[in-house]
């Protein structure tokens, strides 16, 4: 059997039909429209099932279920998804709108979540008991993969990774808590720090780099200047690093996973950030002569949303 | 069938003979003497075993299994006692030593852990499908309970709570990090905070209920008069319930759990220490609107460590 795997995002839908190990057999997307409502949105989704199948030249018996992934969380007590940031939903009846157009079974979870199971399905986390996925971008999602299940937790919302305090009284958070992790481990904590940086020293290289635009510094301006050596922006990507490696070390002490793949914009700098977290980070573990998680690349990338939506239906 | 459980501890040896619901039937114990060596006290351990099934009008074919909670891990891989603090084990082989006296399966777990499974069993996050026991007491232990069974991870490694950092660059840590939540959660922190307050305040309440004896101040000092209205010691207390539930809060987030269970030398401050917990929680949690983790006080006290070790054995 084949599955479809729904990647909900806030500007577009991306569908796909995957197969049992993962492989993504065919793809098709259209856009959002969230302010449509999301009785147009679930419209579309149906909608670009019957494309996808039909584009892969199979037919609905072929498909056993569908999974979607969504930056929300959704309540398996009540059957809603009660939240969904970016498309203002509360309280939707996914799976029942989706049944008006499709008899198939309906899965849904978070799509940093789903983002994690398809990495454990078939991308850097595969073979691994427990594994944990870390998105590093505008925020720090998560997925928390335990014996190839996502953990979302009797209520629906464990995973919320990003949003553990690791800086008591620190930085506001959207969350309306103080010192959030995501306030320090996601891309904009580098650039909210590279910003302040160039503002106080309006002669340096990160400032440079930019023409003075300092609105211009992303995450890669000053990841790229610490990698050329530039010593402010290597001080400021090892603090980056140091409160990148706390969260990860909670993780480790708490969840203990075999492997932390780590994915999302920050992840692109590759080799050169896992050599700064391995260096970190065996100071920091409690049981230092214990074996504890690999830190690796996720390596699924925009696919794995599909991926892992698709695989919430393999039971 | 019954079943044996041993509560390891630096100063003595606790056995008892529980039934298959966590009720102990029969109880014995015996001081550990470390300074023997492993070997004389899991002698010993074997030794208590038989002495509490004769205790209980038993034979030890009405015993299915022998279960050790203790201060310290056990590596599942290689079936040794990595370390156990207070006993300065290291690498000990418990089981195989506990099978040249006895023919019976051996688990072992840490013993907070098995307190939390205890909890889970007969205490108070009994009928829950995931709950966490935290221990405030000289540290922060805690043990996680997920579908009845100890969470410990793929390298027993997990469940180390008292070790997430939520203070980044905080007090330093026996563990070498700064921050962990053990620092600021414990009943030690009291007691720091309230030495330190009333060092720099000689006339506060806190330093003359001690008789201006500052090494004689205890959390329960701090606490009672927290309880009966002074304002220094309520100000401590409040901060300290913050740090608790900074811990508290990223549980929540990460696990999802229906119950934490409060033990522990602090949890002896009963409905004051949950009222100003859930007084604060509940602005800290992510998800405001949905069902999340009620805060209850564990309610097996010095028998969680018999019954969750003797549950170790009840698959």
């Amino acid at each position: 059997m084949k599955y479809i795997g729904i990647d909900l995002g806030g500007t577009g839908i991306k569908a796909g039909v995957v197969d049992e190990k993962g492989n993504i057999l065919c793809k098709a997307d259209c856009p959002t429209g969230v302010e449509r409502g999301y009785e147009a949105v679930i419209r579309d989704m149906a909608g670009l099932c019957e494309a996808v199948v039909q584009k892969a030249g199979m037919s609905m018996d072929d498909i056993a279920a569908i999974g979607i992934g969504l930056p929300g969380i959704y309540d398996p007590a009540t059957g809603l998804v009660p939240f969904c940031t970016n498309l203002h939903w509360h309280q939707v009846p996914v799976t029942a709108e989706m049944h008006k157009y499709l008899d198939k079974p309906v899965y849904i979870d978070n799509d940093a979540t789903v983002a994690g199971l398809a990495e454990s399905v078939a991308g850097v986390s595969a073979g691994a008991k427990v594994s944990i996925f870390v998105t590093l971008g505008t925020g720090v999602g998560g997925g928390i993969i335990v014996d190839g299940k996502p953990y979302s937790g009797p209520h629906g919302v464990a995973s919320e990774i990003g949003h553990m305090i690791t800086v008591v009284g620190g930085e506001l958070c959207t969350c309306g808590n103080r010192g959030c992790w995501e306030r320090y481990a996601s891309a904009t904590a580098i650039i909210r720090e590279g910003r302040k940086f160039a503002q106080a020293h309006p002669d340096c290289a990160i400032a440079k780099a930019v023409g003075g635009d300092l609105d211009a510094i992303t995450a890669k301006t000053v990841i790229d200047l610490a990698k050329s050596g530039d010593p402010d922006a290597a001080k400021l990507f090892d603090d980056y690093v140091t409160h990148l490696c706390v969260g990860l070390v909670n993780l480790i002490n708490l969840y203990d996973p075999e492997i932390i793949a780590l994915g999302g914009g920050v992840s692109h700098s590759g080799q050169f950030l896992l050599d700064a977290v391995n260096e970190k980070l065996p100071s920091m573990v409690f049981y230092k002569t214990m074996p504890y998680a690999k830190i690796e690349l996720a390596k699924l990338g925009n696919d794995a949303g599909i991926i892992g939506a698709a695989m919430l239906g393999r039971k």
